[in-house]
């Protein structure tokens, strides 16, 4: 294991996270929060000196890297990271457990947006922000953005290849162009673009601008820490709607927009995931507001509360306008199944990806037209292309280990004794990078009654379905470990 | 196709079938009861007519058989076996509903055991016998049957094969001898023996000549149709342990008994399968009468209600002893995981299978180290041999099928509106063939308030469940059907 170069990466990562600490920090000195101040500022310190003195160690690291490294550097980033990253929640004594302080920064990362705060208004400014920007940082990828910066680069292509594929959700990792740094620097052009423009079609409908940048962050990231306790449901119907759209932008493939940048309007168009990605999201809102039919006072009030509250959990952000938990069983089916399918693959949204789902189905269609036909030959085909069939039993798998992690996780935090509905949805919630799901973990809820022991799992569930398993998997293995 | 082949076969099932309905018409006659006995005649007059005419219409059909068609004829047989099977049912008056008689029978067939009748005491003795007998007959195969009598192998050795395999559970089939035909009689002789033996257990407690029969029906098959209204509740606590046992004895796969008549034993006792089988079972008792300490009066009763419980789900038999769905959170958990994961390949039980469970297991375990060490071919073992590739592929394409089923069953079901916990237990305890559920299709309750579409679809669900799923979703394709 090359650990000095991962080493070399890992202080590089610290360094950022410090530096993105700081918006938080001077957040704080304005509004006079002083224990936040303190809890920042230690952070800072102790994220920089760290940073430092690992780059100082490990300076002379060779350049060989492989995919397995790639993958340790990953989760064990992202576990230093959200180690660290909690300490202003726990020093600040917002979040007086470290345990509930990790929960929190973890489901911020990951996008998840589960949150153990019984009450949100009335926290301080700071803490509030580094909660959404979290988010933000944690949608695209903190370690593709460190590749997109100049330091990054620095192992070679190899290594800014594996840490991409490690990194990205999907299936695939599609380049969008040949060089994976550059591929990097474009997706987080696209990615901060989109948010500006969040941002200000927020503030065209009258959003103070703390709430709306915070808003933007975890609308981005798909994440859905609010900065109120209702979440979104106390804004104006434009803002609402304005959620929703930019929910559904964000849950697209980012190859997606730069193809648009290229004009190549038809091959996005065309594009197979996309598709079923629109098709489940219109079908969805057309059978909740049919089973939803005399429940809101208008129609218009219930387009608009079923059409945020599908964008909400179809990208796995979990923003809320309405308490879904009360909606009728087959509401809240459809929900469960928009859970468990997410978003694009390549996309800041979390879940199994929409792209992934086709795959299995048609590679299940496959087997079962070479039932038929054994001599045949049969080929999965993905927007034209044959589909290369490592990539079909990869994704086999995945499902196995997906199926594998709920029920494990299920049975796990069952202990608690809460109802078979909250305990599976709090796992699909959760590692699916959701946030709230129903009955006792439901939108008007939170995860703060489970114990520390279920909030370990979760916590696990939830750096598991951000970085799509392996990276995690692989640091139990003792195969990894081993020195040879 | 070759569909004169297929037309002879099922026209000796059907003629089988009436004859195996002969003992519910004499025990009908002998009860008086009139509209049962009416009922049963004319569905053997149809059965065995239709049957000759079958075989008359076929008499010419050439020896070649492909996998395809005996997966096709196993589907076929089954759905028209459950199509006319039902019919004493609905003519005698005692299930008024034609789709409400279909359910049952195939409850009965596929050994689910989930019944939609609201009262069993009082129900006709003919009709008892004939819905616990169901339970028997779809325990080891009706095809499997056919294949051990001495007409059923008209249609050659790759006939037997395929039809074998198709209607066998199981990852794999193991051939016990070479031959196939002599397989069918080894596993029926241990069958019916291990029958009898129930049966003998059961006088031994008490127990009535006709309970007696009847329950080692639902035994043997792993099916769960009681006889009285609180199922195994109200018999004895000797017979309670004995049925106990006996389904536990049924869930192992039929080879290990083969073997150890011939006197194999060390090779059963390192059956990777049966030691995670009575690991799993082992320690979900333990973990339940740790979690129900206090809940029962004394110690036995809680060892002797739990075994029972966890034997009952992991077999999917479906008896119960006293209303699981009162218990708390965990312990439900437990028996909802044990609801998947089935009984061993090869017995009578339904579900996953541990066989499977166990390769889906150590394939993401191949997978995790693949990653690792990417150069190094990796193998996957049972019970020290390399398991071959395509299984592992069809065991991985298998779970996908399975997620996919029960997501798109539960979403069809949720139209009803009933809880999320009520309809994922229903897909659950109909696809896996286990019986009850929690909440509204808990043990004390019964499916008769779901709607003619949900039952439509849970039929299709038990009958996918039992038959592996491929056999009915061949029915489905166009392929299938379309002539070279």
């Amino acid at each position: 294991m090359n650990y000095k170069m991962m080493g070399k990466f890992i202080g590089l990562l610290l360094m950022v996270e410090s530096i993105f600490m700081l918006p938080a920090l001077i957040i704080s000195l304005c509004m006079g929060e002083y224990n936040s101040v303190i809890g920042f500022t230690v952070t800072i310190v102790v994220l920089w000196g760290l940073g430092v003195l690992l780059r100082l160690l490990c300076r002379k690291a060779n350049k060989s890297f492989f995919a397995k490294e790639g993958l340790v550097c990953v989760g064990l980033g992202w576990l230093i990271m959200s180690l660290l990253g909690c300490l202003p929640f726990f020093l600040s004594g917002v979040i007086p457990n470290y345990v509930d302080a990790l929960f929190e920064i973890v489901s911020g990362f990951t996008t998840t947006g589960a949150s153990i705060l019984e009450q949100i208004e009335g926290l301080p400014y700071g803490i509030l922000y580094w909660r959404s920007f979290s988010h933000w940082l944690g949608g695209m990828g903190v370690l593709v953005f460190l590749l997109a910066i100049p330091l990054g680069g620095e192992g070679g292509s190899g290594f800014t290849m594996h840490l991409l594929r490690a990194e990205s959700p999907g299936p695939n990792v599609g380049k969008l162009v040949p060089k994976m740094k550059q591929t990097a620097q474009i997706l987080y052009i696209l990615y901060i673009a989109l948010t500006i423009l969040n941002v200000i079609f927020l503030l065209i409908g009258g959003m103070p601008v703390f709430d709306a940048v915070c808003t933007a962050f975890g609308t981005a990231g798909t994440g859905g820490f609010g900065i109120k306790g209702d979440s979104i449901a106390g804004y104006s119907p434009y803002i609402q709607n304005v959620c929703t759209i930019f929910m559904l932008l964000f849950g697209v493939n980012f190859s997606c927009y730069y193809l648009l940048l290229l004009r190549q309007v038809k091959s996005v168009l065309k594009d197979e995931e996309l598709r079923i990605y629109l098709g489940i999201i219109l079908f969805s809102i057309l059978l909740i507001v049919w089973n939803l039919r005399g429940y809101y006072d208008t129609l218009e009030e219930t387009v608009r509360h079923t059409a945020f509250q599908v964008a909400s959990i179809v990208t796995t952000t979990g923003y809320a306008t309405t308490d879904f938990d009360l909606w009728p069983g087959f509401s809240k089916a459809i929900l469960m199944f928009l859970m468990i399918i997410g978003a694009c693959a390549g996309s800041t949204g979390g879940g199994f990806k929409c792209g992934r789902a086709l795959l299995v189905v048609k590679n299940m269609l496959r087997s079962v037209r070479q039932l038929i036909r054994p001599q045949r030959v049969q080929v999965v085909r993905m927007n034209g292309q044959a589909v290369d069939e490592k990539v079909l039993a990869n994704t086999n798998t995945y499902v196995s280990a997906y199926a594998i992690i709920i029920v494990v996780s299920f049975l796990l935090i069952s202990v608690d004794g809460f109802s078979i509905t909250t305990n599976l949805s709090a796992v699909l919630a959760c590692f699916n990078n959701i946030g709230p799901g129903f009955e006792a973990v439901g939108p008007t809820c939170n995860f703060a009654s489970y114990s520390l022991f279920s909030k370990l799992v979760l916590i696990w569930d939830m750096l598991a379905g951000r970085l799509e398993i392996f990276p995690v998997l692989i640091l139990f293995s003792r195969t990894t470990w081993r020195q040879r």
